[in-house]
Formats: C-alpha cells, structure tokens, sequence
C-alpha cells in the first residue's frame, strides 16, 4: 500500500471558528510597505537602536555564561527567575503596588501577558472594556477568545467613569494603559485615576493595567498607578522593551492572589517558561541599579524627537489637523481635517516616501478615520522633521484637490 | 472620594470556563519535591548540561553582540530569524520534508507550537486523537481550548491504524510522536508509519509530528518523518531544546500552506516574536556544521547512560515489572507487578531518596496506575544505578508488605 494514493486532493486542515476573527495586522502589513527603500516610517513603534545598552549586555552574556552556564541554559521553573521576580517586587513595591515575588510571573514580553490574560478570564462572548481607541495589540491578544469588546468613552484625560458605569454587567475587566497610551500618547490624571478605580468597584470590573511607556516619560513622572489604588482588583503588566531593548521579549505581571495559579498554569501550557539565559542576562544587567543611570538618557534622547516632531507638526500639517504634545511615550496621535481618510491616505504617503499607521485599526467600535499616529522614536530629529514635511505635501496636496475649487 | 472605601469583600475576578480544566502538573509538583536534598530524581526530563555547549554560546554571543546588536535587540518579524528559517529548511528539506523557509515559524520552544496548533484547530468539543499514553505537556496545550481526546489505542509500535479508522468523523488532528516517544521511549517502525499515514489519510484526520528526540539514537537512525509521507496533511514540529539546551526554549514548526498565515498570526497575537537575541545566538552556533560533531558527543553520553539504567533496572525490579530498554531519547517507560500503584508509591520513594513520574498523568482516558516513567539523562551511570536500586527496594518492601505471608 503507498499511503500518497489515498491523498485527497481537498485539505484535511479544518480551522477553529476562532480563526474567522483572527485578520493579519494592518500595521503588519504596513511595516512591510515601510520596509522599502527611501521610506522614513514614523509608523513602526521601534524604540531607537541608539538607546539600546550593547555594552552592558555583552559584559552580562559573558557573565552569565561563565558563572552560571548549566542554570542559564536548562529548563527552569515556569514562575520566572527568582532574583529577577525579585528584582521586579522590590520596584514595583516601590511604586506602591503590593507584589510580593511570588505573586511576580516574568512572561514575553508583556504582549505574552495579554495573551495569559485572556486565556484566563475570557469566555465566548464574554465582554471586555477597553479605552478609545486602544492598543491594537490588545484587541489582538484577546480577540482568540472570542469575547465582545465594549468601547468605554474617553476624552484627553482617559476613560470616562460614567462609560465605565455603563458596561454591561459581568464584564469580564477593564484593559487600560494609564500612562502615555499607544495610541493617543495620553496619561491619565491622579484624579481621573481615583475616578476610574471608584467607577470600577461600583460596577464590579476589575482592570487591566498595562504600562510598558510609565520611565518614558519627558516632563513629570506619571501619577502613581492604579494597581497602587486598588490593590486586590488590578492585574498589572510590565515591560523591558522599552527600557532595555524589545527584541529580548522580556516583561512581567503583578497578579493578584485569585488568579496567580491559574495564569501560571496557562503560562505553562503555553511554553514551558520564558528563556532562561535572556532572564538571567537582563538580571544581570539591571541587577546594580543599571537602569537608573540608563533611563534618564532615553529620557533625554527622546524628549528632543519629541519637540522635533512637535516643531515639524507646527510647521507643515494644513490647518483643521489637531494633536496634543505627549508628555511622554512613543507617539503623537494626529487628527486630520475633514475629507482626510488616513488609511486612503497611505498608499501616497508611502509614494512621497513617509509611513505612519492610521488609526482605524485601534478603535474596537466606531473608528475614527481621520485618525493616525506617528511614531517620535525611531527616526533622528533631522529625519522626523523631513518625514513630517512630506506628510504634510501629501495632505495639502490631497486637501487641494477635493476643495470646491479644484472639484 | 476615596476608592478603597468602595472595595468589596468579594473578589472581582471571574475566571473562564476552560480553567475548571487546567490543572496544576502533577510533573510540576513532583518536580518540587524533588528538588529536596538527597533525592535522586529520575523524574524530570532534564537533559545533562554536561551537554551545553557553553564555550559555543559564549563566543556567539560575543559574536552577535559585535556584529549585529542593534538588529539582535531590536523588535523583529513574527515568523523569526530569517537565517535560522533557512537553515531549518534546509535541514528539514535534507530530512525528506516539504519545507520551504516560508512556511518555517520559529517558535518558544515546540511546547508554543501546540500551543497555537490548538489556538488555530480546536474549538470547544473539537476532538484531537493522542496517543496511549502521549506527552503529557501536549495534553496541557490544547486543554485550555476545552476538546475532547480520543485515546488511539497503541502497541509497542506505536498507534494502531485500526484506532484510527475508528476515530469520530471531523477529528481535528492527531498528535503523534513517533520517535523514542515521551514517555513510553517506543520509536514507530517505517511500515507502522506507513500504515498511520494511509489510515489517517482514509479517515481524513491530519497529522501533527512532535520530533524532539529524533537526532537521540543510540542504535540506529529512526525512519523518516510521518511529514515526508505525507507532505500536505502534516504539520511538523522540531526543537533545539534536546541537542542544545533547554532553557534557550527555541523550537520550530513546519506549517502545511492552509495553516501558516493563521499559525502566523496567533503567534503575533501570543507574543509578537521570538526572542531576536537568542534566534541570533543560536543561528550562530548552528551556522557552520556545529551540531554534526555536536550531536553524536551527546548519543555516546546518552548511551551509556541508557546502558546503565537497563542494567540497573534487570538487577534491582522485582519480578513481574516490564519495560523495554529505548533505542533513543531520555525515557524508560516501567510497568509495575500487580498491586502496585506508581502514584500511591511515589511519597515511600522520595522517602527512600529516588523520584520518578507516575504514568498515569500521560493517560488521556484509562490511565494505567502501575506505569511510571524513568528518566535516564540527568543522572550519570553510578547515580542511576543507586537510584534504580533504591527504588527496587521500595517496590520489594511493598510488595512483601502486601503478600499474603505477611497479610
């Protein structure tokens, strides 16, 4: 018998209905189009290569690998690394959260948290709040498990309490990143902060606090998160990618007690545990204080893109544009004037040789085309200026030929 | 107004379903009491770091870390390292597969590839078809997506066809390992392949091969993969986990074209990337010929060791236990005289300073209580035959205890 002539000419592959929700990335595909020469993106959130500590990791490699190479590359316990749950405790105790090591579970990448989260704690059709708009990763992470997402309003400072008094009952919880969004680059006020923790224990949804932008920031310190206001109902994500480099996959969550286990076992499930050699050279580097000395020069560097593309704004978006100045994070969050649908927009941005990501794809409900965001923090202030004036020829240009008198 | 004040007693967490079905490993509590002082473990599947190839990893670091560590830092493309997607491809492509580059994802250990096969297969009473027993770690894997297994019975050579032309209609996949298989050690013979493949095709049930022991013979070479015999209704995953290390946690998948795009993005969803530091660090290793020396240093430590504990077990296990030495892998797979329940066992042996794994948590239906699973790769020869003969004397004790002499 030649068991090939039995093969059937149809697939045997039979999708789970799950697939049907699950789309390629648009900024995906958009990194893709970026990726052609003599194209300045302002789209890709890359945090500049400059930032990253080469030296620092070497020397921690090295270390790792001749102090303790057998645990550095074995299997490993599934909770994380225990000096560097650790070394997270000691920090996160320090912003005021309470969150004792063994409560710490380092994941990949905060991205790998999301992921847990909703394995975790969402059914089909279960709902889960989110900000308008909100990080597109997110939607992402929880679409696989089918849940109905509802849009809580927000203005510049962050999430109405009255939208998050007007979610459905039984919400499964709250995704919320209080400091610098992806997108909009907003941070949420103490006050507000205290206005959204008490408008959720009304209504019985606990929250997701994700902040992996809190160190970036240019102006003043964020206020205190709101794992530190409600202790027992926020389940807080971190990250290294921003501070250290994101091509380690590297993050952390702060869990609390009911759902410690059950996110553990979901992290096991899923890959065993995070690599045990990045843990341990990234321990090993921020072990001494690293990051003290190493953060306020990023601080530094991007403060200055920053105005670079406030300036370049200023200078070249036609009138009717509006955007807000961030006071930290990665990114400016633009709305075009009427008549501008961002995403139409793209294929001649790209032609004039500048990329961005428009922000339809972070609404989960109700998109605002005239949305895009732009990135400060890959390309050098030269280049972020150069970038903004050919965005701008493109929407002026653009504007031009649907006014009346060109019509 | 005051948050805490609203904070009810009652805690606001609500879990999903799936998880009244994730359960804490019983490998993984076992692995805890094994970690006591003068316990020999032959329980975990942790493979000697004597075989880490430290000296490698220290130079391609280094190496990495010169040459290109801004784009070894930096946020990179979902399906992973183009250089090691090549060499995977060409290595699997040598092993008689259809395995372009493009249709390689690297991923966090083969572990992660389960678990987004079942992300992108299974929904809520899907079937899957495992083997009797499988690997417990993919029992783990596709739980959270709440299916319902389908034990396909087994002989020494693996899966029986007639178990699977019997397996309901619209079986989303079988789970197969067909080399010195986790954990009874048994390796399917070519024609036993064969027959899988043209049962599975009549059926219409595609394969998923789990190969992360294949390059561990001790005798001979195993038979090609079941994905070379049947190219389009097999997806294939591999692991650098056994012939490297462990704790790097880099696997591979080798996805069938009506697959890749969703494996694609589940893993975009699930954690963005793979770690760019270490897919670099590996590629570099591997890159020139590294394992062709690499692999047969670790087939002659294996195989003593192998030698070792088949010796140990003639000389130490009272009549009536079986097993069949492996000819590759890391497993024996034992079964008890009557009267003896490996689980209930398990306390008196880690008294007497040896653990093992219970087989009955590799069961997905009809667990057989007297099975339990030795590893032979951890320990070296004398330590296994100390540990093999302390467990032959709790076994000895027991079944003494129990006779009818002593009743």
């Amino acid at each position: 018998m030649t068991p090939s002539q039995d093969t059937t000419t149809t697939s045997p592959w039979h999708l789970a209905q799950r697939c049907a929700r699950m789309n390629p990335s648009v900024i995906r595909e958009i990194l893709k189009l970026t990726e052609l020469p003599g194209v300045r993106s302002l789209a890709g959130g890359l945090p500049s290569a400059d930032t990253f500590p080469v030296e620092a990791m070497r020397d921690a490699a090295a270390r790792v690998l001749a102090d303790t190479p057998r645990e550095a590359l074995q299997y490993a316990a599934s909770e994380g690394f225990g000096p560097l749950r650790e070394w997270v405790s000691a920090q996160m105790t320090a912003a005021g959260l309470d969150a004792p090591a063994e409560r710490i579970l380092i994941t990949n990448g905060s991205q790998q948290g999301l992921d847990l989260i909703g394995k975790v704690m969402l059914d089909e059709g279960s709902t889960v709040a989110v900000e308008t708009p909100t990080y597109l990763g997110a939607l992402q992470a929880f679409t696989p498990n089918q849940p109905v997402f509802a849009a809580v309003e927000c203005d510049r400072d962050g999430p109405l309490a009255d939208g998050i008094a007007r979610l459905p009952r039984g919400t499964r919880f709250m995704y919320v990143l209080p400091n610098f969004q992806n997108p909009t680059g907003r941070v949420v006020p103490a006050a507000r902060r205290d206005e959204i923790v008490a408008a959720a224990q009304r209504a019985g949804v606990p929250l997701v606090e994700d902040n992996p932008y809190g160190d970036l920031w240019y102006d003043q310190a964020p206020p205190r998160p709101l794992a530190s206001r409600w202790a027992e109902g926020t389940l807080y994500l971190g990250s290294f990618s921003k501070v250290l480099a994101p091509g380690l996959r590297l993050g952390y969550m702060v869990c609390p007690q009911p759902l410690f286990s059950k996110v553990l076992q979901a992290k096991q499930a899923a890959d065993l545990h995070t690599g045990s050699f990045t843990q341990r050279v990234v321990h090993q580097v921020i072990r001494d204080g690293f990051l003290a000395q190493h953060i306020p020069t990023i601080r530094d560097r991007y403060r200055v893109q920053r105005d670079a593309m406030a300036a370049a704004l200023r200078a070249h978006l036609p009138a009717g544009s509006e955007w807000q100045a961030p006071s930290g994070g990665m990114f400016f969050w633009v709305r075009l004037p009427e008549g501008c649908d961002a995403m139409a927009l793209l294929p001649k941005a790209v032609e004039a040789g500048v990329a961005y990501v428009p922000g339809a794809a972070f609404f989960a409900e109700n998109a605002d085309v005239r949305t895009l965001r732009l990135s400060f923090v890959t390309l050098a202030p030269a280049d972020i200026e150069d970038a903004v004036a050919k965005l701008g020829g493109v929407l002026k240009t653009h504007l031009a030929d649907r006014s009346p008198v060109a019509a």
